[in-house]
């Protein structure tokens, strides 16, 4: 038997929604009828998926029990509101926003704790974590089967896209007027973005911290099932259209063979180690691709009790919408 | 008495080499006669000072006896081969080059362990250190006055100009490329660098470090006075032309309070701590500028042994030309 799935993916109209939709055509997934939801302020815009352009509808008038599975690849508010909806009327929900608690909708990376899933309780709500915590988590989880990590540091160098079209058109036209000596304009960032490093993504809380580190840090504990795990996390925003990179510097127990990590990251899924001397990009390696890359692999300076990695990662794929569809394939495994 | 130094700037045609003359003048250092030297090749060049273009002559046959201080702002080799002469004529050294070895030519920032001027012996050499090591150890020593720091893990998100002019050229030239959608074409970076961040700056050794990296580690312990301080450095290229971006966490012995922090850093000499919630950048901020700029000054998600900074410094002036002139005007205090 063939059967096929009905899905919404509500916030159709951004960057990870549309890749998504991507994703689904490419994956194969089994997909029936396709609603694209956006905001009413999107009216108008269509998606292509298999050959044809599907219009993007709004999502406040769209009834969910025409639907067994919604992606909320929306903001905070929307999924807040629409996420219920769709649980009621009786759909699976795979959440992007981090908008959702996480003892109802558990945060999870297929190669870290899919087992999560089959604890799951009906209506099945599941989290995609944030792009830095499932980057993070993808390499971290075959690590920790060889390792004690006790603490993780990560500089995160985040890429404009995860900001969405404005940030990337802002990159782009503040690049071309410094480049011909025209006056910079900020609109979407607070200052000069091109040739530039903003130290902080979003806006911080009282603690200083932003949004972003927060999610990290809560999300890399709970995909990892380290609920005390010490990770100390700066998200940085770098002059990039595509593709996350991270520093990691991981404190371990004790020494740490290096032959015995490589083995552990060759043997990880969705990893690609490469060579020694060798380090991978955003733009060349990681974008475009489903994989996280894996380069620097090396012990501090003069301490063997600390091990050194450089990640990149393709934010909109494996960071978002290719993260949120393996789970969908998870998900209606059962159902098959 | 007006006393007066003959000076001699050794790779005068380089971008620190040019600053250092920048800051001679700026700085009102008395300078007697100065002779600005570079290799051979680039004979014929000349560098503006106190509103005259002086030529750059050949190192190859300058005589150092007719200075009393000599800046090395070239690269280790051509240090190696012309600090002893320097030296062996009377002339006081001021190496930027990290060639000398610290027995003989400590690395010091004035801010830091000026004190250890005092102890040196001639032929006065003095070192100044790496612009990440030099950035780090501002911001770090008036926090060791009221902090145990135990371990600092630093990201450095290193500005192209740290490379050279022909670094600074392959950025335009390749952001230019790709706006106009033209092919890329790499010769001084192996790969891309327009709206990309590179994980490796230098060669690695076999254990992966780059000589950025242990410079920092090495430097940073020798200014702090700390031989055994732990520091996990990773070194990382930006597209960035001029300042550079340190995201720094430090492990601390124990909960320290954020207010006490930021006495130190006001208190601090040749620091600029921005308000809480605000963040300086490379460009706007520190580009141009003496001091070292500290924000985002915050504990961890949920560790307040854990101090995290972010710090932005002009690579070209603390980081390198006017540490050394620094230097050496705390050198020339005792000949007056």
């Amino acid at each position: 038997m063939n059967q096929s799935f009905d899905i919404a993916v509500v916030g159709a109209t951004g960057t990870v929604g549309e890749t998504i939709v991507q994703m689904l055509e490419e994956r194969d997934f089994p997909v029936g009828k396709l609603h694209l939801l956006a905001s009413s302020e999107s009216d108008g815009h269509s998606v292509p998926f298999r050959g044809k352009n599907v219009r993007v509808r709004d999502v406040d008038t769209f009834d969910f029990s025409s639907v067994q599975l919604a992606f909320f690849a929306a903001g905070p508010a929307v999924t807040l509101s629409f996420a219920a909806k769709a649980s009621a009327a009786g759909s699976m929900v795979v959440d992007l926003s981090g908008a959702l608690p996480s003892a109802q909708a558990p945060q999870v990376v297929p190669e870290a704790n899919a087992q999560v899933l089959a604890t799951l309780k009906k209506p099945l709500q599941v989290s995609s974590p944030s792009p830095s915590a499932t980057a993070l988590a993808v390499v971290l989880a075959p690590l920790l089967r060889v390792l004690e990590i006790q603490r993780v540091n990560v500089t995160a160098c985040m890429a404009v896209s995860a900001q969405g079209r404005e940030a990337v058109s802002e990159l782009a036209r503040q690049t071309t007027a410094l480049l011909n000596l025209h006056p910079l304009e900020t609109s979407f960032f607070d200052r000069q973005m091109a040739f530039n490093v903003l130290a902080q993504v979003g806006t911080p809380d009282a603690q200083g911290h932003v949004p972003l580190e927060k999610r990290l840090v809560n999300e890399l504990r709970e995909v990892l099932a380290m609920p005390t795990l010490k990770v100390s996390a700066s998200s940085v925003q770098v002059p990039v259209f595509f593709g996350d990179s991270f520093s990691v510097s991981l404190q371990l127990a004790g020494p740490v063979d290096l032959v015995e990590v490589n083995a552990a990251l060759e043997a990880g899924e969705g990893i690609e180690l490469v060579e020694a001397g060798d380090y991978p990009t955003a733009v060349g390696d990681a974008v475009g691709q489903d994989v996280v890359y894996v380069g620097r692999v090396r012990h501090g300076v003069d301490d063997t009790s600390e091990l050194n990695l450089w990640l990149t990662s393709d934010n909109v794929r494996k960071g978002g919408a290719l993260n949120a569809v393996q789970l969908a394939e998870l998900l209606i495994k059962d159902q098959l």
